[in-house]
């Protein structure tokens, strides 16, 4: 961190700074839309990089679009990687993923000032990132910076992801001028924080969650398909309509549900229908199943009979349907020592905190796998998400910042270090 | 028509300009693909211009793109329409309107020649016609061009109506050439001929279809409102899910025409989805449905379940619904002298025939409306319709040029003459 960097940045500082963030994107409703290798994500992580820039980081980017702003205090070791993802959904919320890269800035522009001013060099250097493409609704997969970087996603695979336009990952990339020609810094530990998009925070009353483990999921893609006729002329015994086979599969799923009350969450969010014309019955229906539990037995039950009712639709309705995983993870746990350090750290602030699971995924959910990391929330009004009207109260988010400083910096002087050595 | 008209086309020019006529737009399964106001449409009118002209007919197309091919033998005397559609669905067949067209053309020339030969001159002049727009998959409603044509809507509403991409049918006729400045010729009677669509002929081993009447169409525009939302995270009971909504509709809609087996056919086309994302419960899903039947009083029931059932829906699934009615007829005669007229001349020509409903919607369904109108059939192998693999045997195309030619002439002489009178 050089001599002339930005003054530290202040709680009043986060706010204003969020407001700006927030404006790249805008909507009417109040939210943003900032999909992954757009215009106005490009915009976004424009600003960023200039406020990392101004603040004294070395910026630079990935070659899977990952933005990271780095500072380097022991030559040659590894880094200490804080951030969440500046992308959203179509018409999505504020707060998801930006809260967490703008609170990343902060605290680390923070804990820069505080070794500087103790003039204390800590053991491992510092990134704040901006993980490329979480949201995964312009290019599937989901989480795809993360993976790429975790080596769980092939980067050239990625990279030639298209959307429905046809435009693949790298023209996305090199379009918003975020396509990089080196590897990001080597992980130590790592650390997310993110509004919880749930009640349970605001229900209790509680200001931190400190997440201990996530749910599982198993996504699939469905093709149903029937034969194209005519809606008027073909008599109804005759039809194989694959718009009515989704159609039942999209209920069946909703059904599913209902056996595990409040263990298993189901959803069919995406559809496309061949051709979609009025006056003609559907040849093809291709959809997106998202099934989540926090037990993975309950994941597998649901699976078979899942394949059970695809069994029957495909009997009543006269469809073909094939089933592909596109995407599944399982229940898996954060490292221990990472949630007790966050616990303490938050009684020290005197901020209240309570354990929890994380029902989303998050980048964080791919870096655990390969370092410690350190997974905080922060509550989310009504539990709203994916939404414009997601909300968070400023007082919680400055006070998630307040607790992300002190969790960098004892990651950076090497308080996970032990589990980081026993890991390995 | 002039001395330098080609020479009358006979059976074996019929298959062989169907042939050359359906490599526009062809696709690799047979059928070929033709959505009004596209390149290949543009192209297959264009080759049909150039047929009608070398065969001795003035070119022309009026205001909303219909094409005409005139001969006036009596000067101000109205004209005899005979045509079809050479627009397709997406994946259409080859023979859905185009054949009808190519009908009228070679049925034209050949009354052309027969009046020529007998140094005749009718009273009534001769129009083919290629109706724009008839499917209704790019841009709704279908029937456009007849709409139009007829006084049924109105112009301007017609050429602002923009399809997915916001292209209008305006600019779509410009690029194609297809849009002109004058009205079409007036009408004195009309008469199409068609595929049926369905299986009665082929089961019947019948060549010709009189059409007596049409069913009843309910043609309905559902939008279901509902709140955007995550996947994993946002509990059951807080969703407002748009396409869960959707899909309870579809298969309410689906099980409406089991209560009247055979004499009610219901059908969803078209859904779209937003934000139509992956990880994102839907806020919106915007879909057209299609509720057909022989008899209006069991159309009004079905009309009044649905609203019961989107109550329902509405209930369960926590989603607003939006029904607007998009397009609506009634079951409706075709001129009773017409169909004998037809009759009459099947018989002459030794070709079977019978009298039948049209369950799907033609031009002549307008035109039947203003003049006296004959709509013939001949069979479609299996009903196979709004697909590439409809089918209709040589044979059978021949003999429907035949009996067209007989009929052209006919109403050409005036023999409906009287039911004309009669009407006004």
């Amino acid at each position: 961190m050089t001599q002339t960097a930005g003054r530290v940045p202040t709680g009043d500082d986060l706010i204003a700074d969020f407001v700006t963030m927030s404006a790249y994107g805008a909507t009417e409703a109040g939210g943003v839309e900032r999909q992954a290798g757009t215009a106005a994500h490009g915009q976004v992580r424009g600003w960023l990089a200039g406020w990392l820039a101004e603040h004294g980081f070395q910026v630079r980017t990935d070659r899977i679009g990952n933005l990271f702003g780095t500072v380097e205090w022991t030559p040659g070791a590894p880094y200490v990687l804080v951030g969440s993802h500046l992308d959203s959904q179509p018409r999505g919320g504020r707060y998801d993923g930006a809260y967490g890269v703008l609170a990343a800035a902060h605290a680390s522009a923070r804990v820069c000032a505080r070794f500087a001013e103790a003039s204390r060099t800590p053991p491992y250097n510092l990134a704040v990132v901006d993980w490329f493409n979480e949201e995964g609704s312009r290019f599937k997969p989901s989480l795809m910076g993360s993976a790429v970087y975790t080596g769980k996603l092939d980067l050239d695979r990625a990279l030639a992801v298209t959307d429905q336009d046809g435009v693949t990952v790298a023209d996305a990339l090199r379009s918003t001028g975020h396509l990089g020609e080196l590897d990001g810094p080597v992980a130590a530990f790592a650390a997310e924080i993110h509004i919880e998009q749930g009640r349970i925070l605001e229900r209790e009353a509680t200001t931190i969650g400190l997440v201990e483990s996530n749910w599982a999921a198993n996504k699939y893609e469905i093709s149903v398909h029937g034969d194209q006729s005519h809606t008027g002329s073909t008599v109804m015994e005759d039809r194989q309509d694959a718009l009515l086979g989704a159609a039942r599969v999209i209920v069946a799923v909703r059904e599913l549900a209902d056996r595990w009350p409040g263990i298993l969450h189901t959803s069919a969010g995406q559809l496309f229908v061949h051709p979609n014309s009025p006056v003609v019955v559907a040849r093809q229906a291709d959809l997106h199943l998202d099934l989540r539990s926090p037990d993975e037995a309950v994941l597998a039950e649901a699976d078979a009979l899942l394949e059970q009712e695809f069994a029957r639709i495909e009997e009543s309705t006269r469809v073909r349907i094939v089933k592909r995983t596109a995407h599944r993870w399982g229940v898996q746990s954060y490292q221990p020592e990472g949630v007790k350090l966050a616990g303490a750290a938050a009684d020290e602030l005197g901020l209240s905190s309570r354990p929890m699971l994380t029902l989303a995924g998050h980048d964080s959910t791919n870096l655990k796998d390969i370092v410690p990391t350190v997974m905080l929330f922060v509550p989310s009004v009504e539990g709203i998400s994916h939404n414009e009207h997601e909300f968070t109260a400023d007082d919680d988010l400055r006070a998630g910042v307040d607790l992300l400083t002190e969790v960098v910096a004892r990651l950076c002087l090497g308080e996970l270090a032990a589990t980081d050595d026993q890991e390995r």
